[in-house]
């Protein structure tokens, strides 16, 4: 089999691997339908993330059951299955409070880049589809995955209701799906930030009512401006900087909810300067596995079409190109087809 | 009139002042029946904190209506009244969301260590009682100014609810309030963090199950072990420094609640760990005029006894004393009667 390894900065090759196979018996096998590249790939691409040495790539995926460990009874070899980018067993503590993503026995997901994946802790990690869903939803079930349940969590975590007047701080694919599960939620007023042309048409198509090109303190401003001055409801900081942390907080109404759900990157809060701003502050690796089951039954009933996200579709071979045509901003994300 | 002033560390004058006087339609000034040295207090008295100048002090006040200025209509002279540290009108948006203390009119008191104060935005910031109160009711109604307000918003911003498993960190009044709070929110276990014999003693009083005397990792350990390696639902930071915020991050389950409600002195929160710890955080000067009618209510129903937290009496002349005596942890809260 051949898969996607990271050797260092923009250095991805796709090359041979060893065959994934059952190691637990709470593993699953599963042959890939679809996976991507992540946004969160490009930090260690990128060289602003270090890796210890040649790193396996892919936490997003799809795919069919082609074998199952002995203490496996909820996924059956020939279903299709969703998995999420961290594994839980779904029986825990931390799985029983919604945070499957800090279940006790949690591994990160980081060989999906490939046709063939072991999935540990198969029955709390997998969720099946009632039958074999036809090829067009694969984009959007793939995206359940990952961005749409972290758009999803960004969403949740800062309580947008209906009514709700929202902020989404970053046009990635997480933040064009915040803006989708804020509509879906039932928000009023959803306010993206982008200047760029493509995402700007996407992000109103998934629900946006505003679009605000300015950033940093121009961009705070232009929110309160359109805010009457007092801030939104909710926002939701899909980027993971320092920069666009201090840009979701301010934009925030006091008493108002701030979500992160990008691992901050050198991103640091002052105690006293968060105190009166007096906003809630919530996030974290999205809980993924909460939300799948909903998630996938609104794309299987067509509610949603998160897959729009997906402007590029690559043969998996071709993965590196991938990598290169979001780091240039080219595609906002590649599906790769094995 | 003589008046309390901060000159410098550990130089506390009651010395001669203007006697106070409305400057504004919408000011009251009122005779003070008691006020208190505060818990914040300590920070500038103990040069923690610059201050620029003579500083005149006090924040929490309760007393008798003795003037109004034209535009104020909700209180009369004569009626006994208690007001928060903040000043609000109560009408801005941000009062309207509950959060007085971020009021866009916001002044925060500073003048109440005296026999006379004017208070300003008289109409949203005061509320009166019912008749005149006995006077064995005056340390508690007192204590709705500020710490029992502050502590109840940290046990309503850490989420308390009945059943939850509560930690306190701090045993200074406001949190030995957060605990009779959390017991008042139907809390099922309390753990309240003291190594101070009189307060954990006050602590059981007001509805403590547990006591934990360790800090620091040695505290979380203990916290952990208690809860079986989970955490607890909901933490109430209520001290303001780097080590007990760290102890009660450290201390919460994921995807519990964090409230912190002291001004931080020297609080850093790094994103990428607290990302992990997939904590909500709330917290900020407590909207104590959100909480003011309930309290008084639950005080002049005798369902509630937050004066205990006096543990000293003082004329207001000695008001040096008082500051002394919290300062040495001779006093939990010193009570001041003009």
């Amino acid at each position: 089999m051949r898969g996607t390894v990271l050797y260092g900065p923009r250095d991805i090759r796709f090359e041979a691997r060893e065959m994934p196979r059952i190691e637990q018996p709470t593993d699953a096998v599963i042959r890939i339908t679809a996976t991507c590249v992540c946004g969160s790939d490009l930090w260690p691409y990128r060289g602003l993330q270090p890796i210890k040495g040649p790193q396996p790539m892919g936490h997003e995926y799809c795919g069919v059951v082609e074998e199952i460990g002995s203490a496996v009874k909820s996924v059956k070899p020939g279903q299709f299955v969703i998995g999420s980018f961290a594994t839980s067993d779904n029986t825990c503590p931390n799985c029983l409070y919604g945070y499957q993503s800090s279940c006790v026995q949690r591994e990160f997901m980081s060989r999906a880049q490939a046709p063939i994946l072991r999935v540990p802790l198969a029955e709390g990690t997998l969720v099946p589809t009632p039958g074999m869903p036809s090829d067009d939803l694969v984009p959007s079930l793939l995206a359940t995955s990952d961005v749409l349940g972290t758009g999803w969590f960004a969403a949740d975590a800062a309580n947008v209701k209906p009514g709700s007047t929202v902020v989404v701080v970053g046009d990635g694919a997480v933040g064009l799906l915040g803006v989708l599960s804020a509509k879906q939620m039932g928000a009023e007023r959803i306010i993206a930030m982008s200047r760029h042309e493509k995402r700007q048409k996407l992000a109103r198509e998934f629900g946006a009512t505003d679009i605000v090109i300015e950033r940093g303190d121009e961009g705070v401003t232009r929110i309160m401006d359109m805010t009457n001055g007092v801030g939104a409801d909710s926002v939701l900081e899909c980027v993971g900087t320092q920069e666009s942390m201090m840009q979701a907080i301010q934009s925030t109404r006091r008493g108002g909810y701030v979500s992160y759900v990008g691992v901050p990157h050198g991103v640091e809060f002052k105690g006293e300067k968060l105190f009166y701003t007096h906003v809630h502050l919530h996030g974290g690796p999205a809980p993924v596995r909460r939300y799948l089951p909903k998630l996938i039954d609104l794309v299987l009933n067509h509610t949603i079409n998160p897959g729009k996200v997906f402007d590029l579709t690559l043969p998996l071979e071709q993965v590196a190109e991938g990598y290169r045509a979001m780091d240039e901003r080219r595609a906002i994300k590649a599906l790769l087809r094995p």
